[in-house]
């Protein structure tokens, strides 16, 4: 049955992992998707460095949660995995996602949050995407993307990873999650178009006002709040 | 006969609401089109978060221009059919388009008009594009929709909708209008030209001078004038 | 005779204006373009306002080089006719372009020439692009689009149309010739080209250097003098 | 044996200037690529000005390192290619890429190094991608081609052509390099994402702090170093 679980989550992060390429969010083999069984004690990621081309379903690496060690022989596992192991372990999500997409990447290269500043924004994060702090050296030399993930969750510390599921890791790139890979591939999606936008007002106009809370708040909780009205019920 | 006009208006929103997921100007389930049939007394609008991939012209909903609720049973409207119902109400128009296209979008993001630079923005709107001002709480936290659609009327006290035929709702987006679902289409397509062609002329030349009146109205009435001489008679 | 030589053109015409509105440098019927034959005494021009979709060699409409009238019955031509008509008076050129390009109107827009920055350029156009002064009311007025091309030629009072084969009507959009209507179309594309790189580098370094002289004419010559050595004898 | 060590470089060269063509970054007939092999004496480069889809593999033309002379009746070579012969003597390496990619050419034009920013640099180039100093008159009007290549070299005093494999023209554009083809394409292409994002940076937040170097090192060795851990074994 352990294998059964393990061949779905295979197939589901090697289709995810296919449309991420597809997308235009990545670059080369750059970027990574993994999605997570709590039950099974398992997530599953794309293996390091393979071209998508070359990829198969059975290319997928299954991780531990506990060890971070991958499960069974195989192919080694993206060199992203202890970031994602470690936004497993502090984040109620299901699924990871890290690009190389440009704008998002721009705005952590110049350590700059993405603002909050419309309604589009709103009906997908409650607030600014944030940037991490820069690493320390002694984290960058040594057990570097676990410690990535830990300066992620530290960024969280007064923030909602279900309100805002999205950050910016200081001069690398986004990372994105979300319930299921779909909404964590949408929200690294729409973290892009929110990230294109807040670049175009800020080169237009730096010092533009920012919306009010109370319209933030409408819609954000229009699609997402327990009183939700946005789609079919 | 009702039956009769409700079926080959909801093909023609249905097509029309097609033709704008693919013109890039929408994201995801976001944007809609809605078409007025006065003489029943009724528009039809694209139902709320159904994928575009899986729309048929009998998802298309008919709703009430008197009370602004569905007719017969069926889908949930758009979330912003209050919006369109007011515009219906106040302007002279037969089609009504909301997108999230993204030069659009920042300009009501950063609430800027969209100025009339040149003979291209002249040839579809005589002067420049409005942004509404910002809504009030009590606006936003009841009947946010139809006050949407108010103030947006408002915006317009001092401008014809007929010769401006476009509005960018502050920190929101874009709603177009016009005699048809085409030229409401036309004419959002045409605004996102026009908002990427004054963003990049805000960032270069902030304070470049505005083309002289005579060249305005001459590039407008040659195309919508009584004496319109552009195209074959 | 002469009708064959009308058809021989009428089909070189109607293929140009379809590569042109495959460019993506004309928006919608906007754009034109026309190929003389100075035998003959005639051009043939894109009718006015037909969608490209619709388009057809026959279509294409004949006009005198000395009336300025559509020769023989048929569509209504380009709105433009006037302004092309006077630029095969004044230049010595055998296809004449204007699109709505996006970067070189809104060079147009803002009133700002296309400096030459560097080699690209050079192998191209031999110094800056200009931009023709604001048109006067009378000139708007009446005779509009003749005024138009007059005001280009005036432009060129001290440049050699040959050596520079693009102009930009203020808050209007550009014009390329060449001495056929490929080559008219390729200065169309490059200036496009131009007008992007142009646009970077103002918003980055608005005071930029101007590259030496000598190195604008080495490859200006190296592609267009009599001792050019590109491409193959 | 010789004819047949020239018929594989051949078609390896054909083949990349191909992938060149359908990359973007090339304009027209412009970009070239060329390839060595040292034990022969001999580089194959693309011939001058002829249109991408006419080029066949026969049409490549083998060029001696010795003499610089195209080896063998043939087309002419490209007109770049004593720059690119300057190459292959001063720097250890298999292929060479020019192209005028947008974004790169931009900065060669303003004479601004594509400074290292983030990991995405780093993951490639050890360093910022620097500028030629502009070239003498003397320089310019004799020898034009080879002068290139000795500035280019010139630039490399103090920085590893092996670190950074990447160098922009003042007032010209790109070079790249690398051990083979495909890698001197890829750095090309990853050049032209990086000028992307560098221009967004400059426009939005011009004093941007860089990142820390102990960060850059990590990144560039962990794929290129001799403890390199990015891919599979």
């Amino acid at each position: 049955m352990f294998m059964d679980t393990m061949k779905s989550l295979r197939d589901i992060v090697y289709k995810a992992n296919m449309e991420l390429a597809a997308s235009g969010l990545v670059m080369g083999t750059f970027g990574n998707l993994s999605a997570v069984d709590r039950a099974a004690g398992v997530f599953v990621i794309k293996p390091s460095g393979v071209p998508y081309g070359q990829l198969t379903p059975s290319h997928m690496v299954p991780v531990s949660l506990e060890t971070g060690e991958a499960v069974g022989s195989g192919l080694r596992p993206s060199s992203d995995t202890a970031t994602h192991l470690e936004l497993y372990r502090a984040f109620d999500c299901g699924a990871v996602v890290h690009t190389h997409s440009e704008y998002a990447t721009l705005f952590a290269q110049v350590r700059t949050p993405i603002r909050c500043m419309g309604t589009t924004h709103a009906d997908y994060f409650r607030g600014d995407v944030p940037v991490t702090r820069p690493m320390t050296r002694p984290e960058v030399e040594s057990d570097y993307e676990r410690n990535t993930g830990l300066v992620i969750v530290e960024t969280f510390r007064d923030i909602s990873p279900s309100e805002v599921s999205a950050v910016l890791v200081a001069n690398h790139g986004p990372f994105t999650w979300g319930p299921d890979a779909p909404t964590a591939i949408e929200n690294a999606r729409v973290l892009e178009y929110l990230a294109r936008l807040e670049w175009r007002a800020r080169t237009m106009v730096p010092d533009a006002s920012r919306p009010d809370t109370f319209l933030i708040d409408r819609h954000f909780l229009r699609k997402h709040g327990p009183g939700a009205y946005y789609g079919q019920k």
